[in-house]
């Protein structure tokens, strides 16, 4: 791999993700060799720590995610991090940071090449990219910007955000990341799709009934129910993750599989999307709420949360486009807190065929994201011993050792940015098309909440309201995972 | 199920087939009630058993194939037997077996029902058919036949061993037997093709590159190379088992799944199938006899084989079909003795998808008919660790459960001559062409025999002689399994 040469800002560099994910992920990548010598990263957050003590945490982020460390490579690794203490909204600190930069730059022969990556509560972004631009941040080589979601909480705020990082980042510069387009299986949508004849030729909408989208979380909202409070489901999976998923399964197949490529076959899908109108809505969309238990609380008495909050803890609906190999066929989505298990899933039903045999289940292919990765057709066979149908699945399950190779999302994502890949993040235009949809939604939901409509409430550890099993085209639909 | 009034006479009941497939299969028939109190059964043979002898082996045959019998029931059932010492030559000998199934008919009110069953060496068959003529053997019910393999040994000798048994029977009233259409996963062969979506949109000559049936045996011909000197591969398993297996792949979707609809599809296919000339025949056809080693005698040391034979104990050729969904598709078959392990399977090799990855294997669906019940898709996803397409296999794998659960091809189709269903059964029209195509084949290395070319010689347990990899139509085909 090609050492890239590059000064790294980390904002939110004290936090929970950059823990948990980039520091374990920036030394994965440094094992590989594409980040290695002439590169420095400067972690910045408010409290008062010391270069060493980040270095300490680094390390300890490392160890706590790999079960074997070359400590002399991570010791070495941990040497290229710095700290500054660093409030947002002080321009002075970002004068600091400029010249630490520089300092940094000089030292590592980092050839002026600057990314910033925004992990820090999402308040904070509008007012870092602004200071970006004043104080003049950006250097000679390369400048990049990653932004973490979400990326506005409606389309207003994040066409003001946008403007902000646009005034000093072109868009091919900006990479807004999903950490879903980072998932194995998410990445082998199109693999599946393009180069299997099996699945090319049934994929449009002659032959598929419908697709489902779950994404079911178990946990509850935890300790973040403030953050919660703001988002709801809606914003906080479907806007990004679950529309996502769906550009991917219903775009048009790409000329290539370049970023431009990618990218314009997603905007051609999207530039059809329908946005639903409020009848459409009050038919094919069930927002919901967690019930509390003998062990758990209920979404409205979780702490931060409104006794009388109307945020979704799940969300149900249905997308559809006008155009693409599955022009009106329609995506079904569900997510929600405190479901019965962890499990991101896409269901593909394809249509009932009539046969000589008067009877038959619909083919399926499933493609298992979360926990385990798999992907299983349900195909048709004979019953044993009698004449007749039965369903068999025939699946592959990736092996422990399979799954134990496949490196994080955010390790694949942040290599991306490095090589300036931009295929696996989110274009702008994709962005306003997500918003507009979950604009009008938040919308309809505001007047039902004006009409003293709450969101429906649902038990946990279950598999969301029951009016979920309501929101489909026909009476011949049903949700395939149960 | 219905109680089946019947006498039926079994030629070969001392033998081998009966006592290993028959007799067990009748019984569980008799449990099943198929067969309960309106039966016998006669068993004729040439040694002088009596009625209890042959009642000691029905148990016996039972015995060995049941883990656990009912000894009341098989008592009961081995009571319905009789056993007529018989000379097939012997006209006064027919004029007995006459009387005592005439006799039994009245005792167990069969109404004079008659199912004859030719279990015996082929070469009495048509004396017996005369017999059953001449001394009209056939009664007041219905008159039903089975006639075990091999039927005729070319198309002539075919004709005139049909045209005896149709001096007595009509062609809906004969049950040539080929025990592979008994078999669970050949059965499942037009429920995969017509209930699956994903399957029948590639199921045409527009997607499928070509389609491979591998009948491998194990063993070698052991303690029956006389018969086998008579024979050879092509007789023994291509004339009948593979010819059935490739017309049930390669006919058109039947109108119906009535024994009509699948015979009238099937003659449909087979009134279009290619007999390859002597050209053809050089490149495509592969004949191959084994040799020995240390432990293992060659196939001209085995017992009663002529020492310069050219008896064929392999075979690899290709079948085209001028119409269909697969016309024009290769279908290459290849069955032989002492190859590497008993595998009974078939591979649909889908055609190369061009598409934006630049690489991806064939997608192929195999169903493993046998040891192990399986059907297997191959489809492409992405690397795990890098960009780019590998193969997974899908599979499944038929449980131990469900394998024992699933009966013996022999009481399918026994049950079905019960019954009066013929679709299992091979249609003179069908044979007729099996035998047009046989015969090319035949000739041909007679024709080479006389050239002095013999069969390639090929290593015991291995998978046939080399010359088998080259009977391809293109350089870009190969033996999936291999």
């Amino acid at each position: 791999m090609k050492n890239i040469p590059v000064v790294m800002v980390i904002f939110g560099g004290s936090g929970d993700l950059a823990h948990r994910k980039l520091y374990p992920a920036l030394f994965n990548l440094y094992e590989q060799g594409l980040i290695h010598d002439n590169f420095a990263i400067i972690g910045t957050a408010r409290r008062p720590w010391s270069h060493e003590y980040l270095r300490e945490q680094v390390s300890d982020a490392v160890h706590e995610t790999h079960s074997e460390v070359n400590e002399n490579d991570l010791a070495a690794f941990a040497s290229h991090f710095y700290y500054q203490s660093h409030d947002v909204t002080n321009v002075e600190h970002y004068e600091t940071l400029k010249n630490l930069a520089q300092e940094l730059d000089d030292r590592y022969s980092a050839q002026g090449n600057r990314l910033f990556y925004l992990a820090m509560a999402p308040r904070f972004f509008e007012q870092i990219a602004q200071h970006i631009n004043d104080q003049n941040l950006t250097s000679t080589g390369f400048n990049r910007i990653v932004v973490e979601k979400p990326f506005g909480r409606d389309l207003a705020s994040a066409q003001e955000l946008n403007e902000q990082i646009t005034a000093s980042f072109s868009e091919d510069d900006i990479f807004r990341i999903d950490h879903y387009l980072g998932k194995e299986m998410v990445q082998n949508i199109l693999p599946l799709r393009l180069t299997n004849p099996l699945i090319k030729n049934i994929w449009n909408n002659v032959n598929i009934k419908n697709i489902q989208v779950t994404l079911a979380e178990h946990l509850g909202v935890e300790a973040r129910g403030g953050y919660y409070e703001t988002s709801g489901a809606l914003r906080d999976m479907v806007q990004n993750h679950i529309f996502q998923i769906i550009t991917l399964l219903a775009m048009p197949e790409p000329k290539d599989l370049d970023s431009k490529s990618i990218h314009a076959a997603k905007q051609e899908l999207l530039s059809s999307l329908i946005i639903p109108d409020e009848k459409e809505i009050a038919q094919h969309f069930v927002r919901g709420q967690y019930l509390g238990s003998d062990m758990t609380f209920a979404y409205l008495q979780e702490p931060n949360v409104a006794p009388d909050s109307n945020t979704e803890t799940f969300v149900a609906g249905e997308v559809k486009f006008k155009q693409g190999p599955l022009a009106e066929v329609p995506i079904y989505f569900r997510t929600g807190k405190e479901m019965r298990e962890k499990k991101n899933r896409i269901d593909i039903v394809l249509k009932h065929m009539s046969n000589q045999y008067g009877q038959a289940h619909s083919n399926n292919i499933t493609i298992i994201i979360d926990p385990d990765m798999q992907i299983f057709i349900t195909i048709n066979g004979k019953k044993i011993t009698e004449t007749g149908i039965r369903r068999e699945n025939l699946g592959y399950l990736f092996s422990a050792a399979e799954q134990e190779k496949i490196p994080d999302g955010y390790e694949r994502l942040l290599h991306d940015v490095f090589v300036n890949d931009s295929t696996n993040f989110t274009h702008w235009s994709e962005l306003k098309s997500y918003w507009k949809f979950i604009d009008a939604i938040e919308a309809a939901w505001q007047r039902e909440n004006k009409q003293g409509k709450k969101p429906e409430q649902y038990l946990p550890y279950r598999m969301g309201p029951k009016a979920a099993n309501q929101i489909f085209d026909s009476a011949t639909e049903h949700w395939i995972y149960e």
